[in-house]
């Protein structure tokens, strides 16, 4: 709490300060995350800390633990709900994984690849179950209805991102759609329930939601746009990857758009046939390029990152308002 | 509510008693569970339809309608509870089939074999925070508590019998922290929300619960011995599934406790290594015959069935004591 960050010499933009002020929190977030994976039944850690353990950012948890600062709050119920954000996160992880049948997570393999799929369903399960346990402690129903409202939209959003997998006809509201539900709706959440446990107005707990959700796109955005600019040490999984599962991301939704008869024709074989030859990432990468398909992507990204910050205007000027402020540069700037 | 059963003239033992005081509440719910699974996403209505439709006996609800009528519950709060409860279960049902690769379920394919397994994922999904949002619309802590529990408890559950699968140095004991996991938990937690919604003191809480705890032993125990002693027309699902999956059931463990060293290498050929020839159902449920494993598998589910039906006595004479007692005889004699 006592963290200042003096306004001249502020830090570069990134997650550096975030870090500062949520460290102490977020230490006991951890404590929480780890004492509430336990189970008599050994797998269930083992499975949970395989992806746990992975060097995550936590970003989502500490957005819980800086709305909750910015906002003033006192008490302890945010340390539960950070964890619980955690919580939701990681099962959708185990989930994704299952559905999409990747191999690689965080630079690791992934958990199915070393229990198989059903323990990634089941695990994912109980951890979901642990996390409405923890909100449930916690005892506010306005923070339980923010969050429970979340993990149906995000399993509604990776319904709808099935539904449209490999169908190159998606456009670019379809595709904003899904990254809304499937990503930022969490992002959204875990940032409301601040200002929520804390009693704020109505407006605070607009902007915070509208900060988080606002994030939350230009955090899938650049996701999106790495999964074909960055190189797999970086990304942490297989580059490519959305590119042999089929798909459809903002960079492809642009390149077809934008695309010749030729180029369409490539894009329908690849994605909506699976149809990929030894060279054709790389082709597509180029085609991508010669569209500016990426770069576009990322002032997307931007666009949405700076909606983010205005959302937070309406708080007075704090420690904790830049260094939200500066998570924004971090998501937008880690792609290029 | 008005309707009274003769006690001179009780009726079959069976679930109609309880049919005939829970109808009008059960439409409700029928209903609940209709428009909450609807989504602009067709495809999460399709799948959850298809399971939600195919006539399960909707028994967790009713329990949750019958122990608030038990308990004389004026509010509406348990329709949506009793919805919950049933998404709850068909979120399992999903899930299930994808970890243990079932083709069949209710005598229809399951869901997986129409839309894949990253349907059943995530659709399971969408039901389980679809559950949690009308539990937080109910607005009971209490409740609350008790159901989230019981979805981490029964995913536990559910990972506990995939760590114990093809192990035949399982127990029965082992046995029985499995099916209490997985299957008696949300009998007992929908058992419970029906006294607890009604305001009604401790003793009688426990007493609901433990009615639905022993329940479910009973039930899952029938259902073990069913997957061995009935036929596919009868069970909706193929007869020897359990055999086939490895998985270690009451018939088992004591077939093997009892058997021959020759009978031993059976059981460990067959479930531990999964070496399955023709005959080898007919020889593992001949066998079991020998040794009384299924006649003795409906005597512990007898067991139970007597302890769920002496819970309640702390209860006065009534309609929905009778009934709730029936459900007892229908869940044990479904069998033989």
């Amino acid at each position: 709490m006592g963290v200042v960050i003096p306004l001249e010499e502020k830090a570069e933009p990134g997650i550096e300060p975030l870090l500062g002020l949520v460290g102490a929190d977020m230490d006991r977030v951890n404590q929480t995350i780890l004492s509430r994976s336990a189970s008599d039944v050994s797998m269930i850690p083992e499975v949970a800390n395989h992806l746990i353990s992975s060097g995550g950012k936590r970003l989502r948890p500490m957005l819980t633990l800086a709305t909750a600062g910015l906002c003033g709050y006192q008490g302890s119920g945010h340390i539960k709900l950070a964890a619980s954000v955690e919580f939701m996160h990681t099962a959708t992880l185990l989930h994704d994984d299952v559905v999409d049948e990747s191999d690689m997570r965080r630079g690791k393999l992934a958990a199915r690849m070393l229990w198989g799929n059903e323990a990634s369903v089941l695990v994912g399960d109980f951890l979901l179950g642990q996390a409405f346990k923890m909100m449930v402690e916690v005892g506010s129903l306005p923070c339980l209805d923010v969050l429970s409202s979340a993990a149906a939209v995000i399993a509604e959003g990776e319904v709808m991102q099935l539904s449209a997998a490999k169908d190159t006809q998606t456009s670019e509201d379809d595709y904003l759609a899904v990254i809304r539900a499937k990503t930022a709706a969490l992002f959204g959440a875990a940032s409301e329930v601040g200002p929520l446990l804390a009693g704020r107005p109505k407006a605070e707990i607009a902007a915070c939601r509208g900060y988080g959700l606002n994030l939350g796109i230009a955090f899938q955005l650049i996701d999106d746009a790495l999964d074909y600019g960055g190189t797999s040490a970086k990304l942490g999984k297989n580059v490519g990857d959305d590119f042999r599962e089929g798909k459809i991301t903002l960079p492809v939704v642009l390149s077809f758009r934008r695309g010749t008869t030729e180029q369409r024709e490539f894009w329908r074989r690849t994605l909506e046939k699976g149809e990929i030859e030894d060279a054709d990432l790389e082709a597509a990468i180029a085609t991508m390029h010669k569209h500016r398909a990426l770069e576009d992507t990322v002032e997307r990204a931007r666009h949405y990152g700076a909606m983010a910050r205005d959302a937070l205007e309406l708080f007075p000027s704090s420690p904790w308002k830049f260094a939200l402020s500066d998570v924004v540069d971090f998501c937008v700037n880690r792609a290029f």
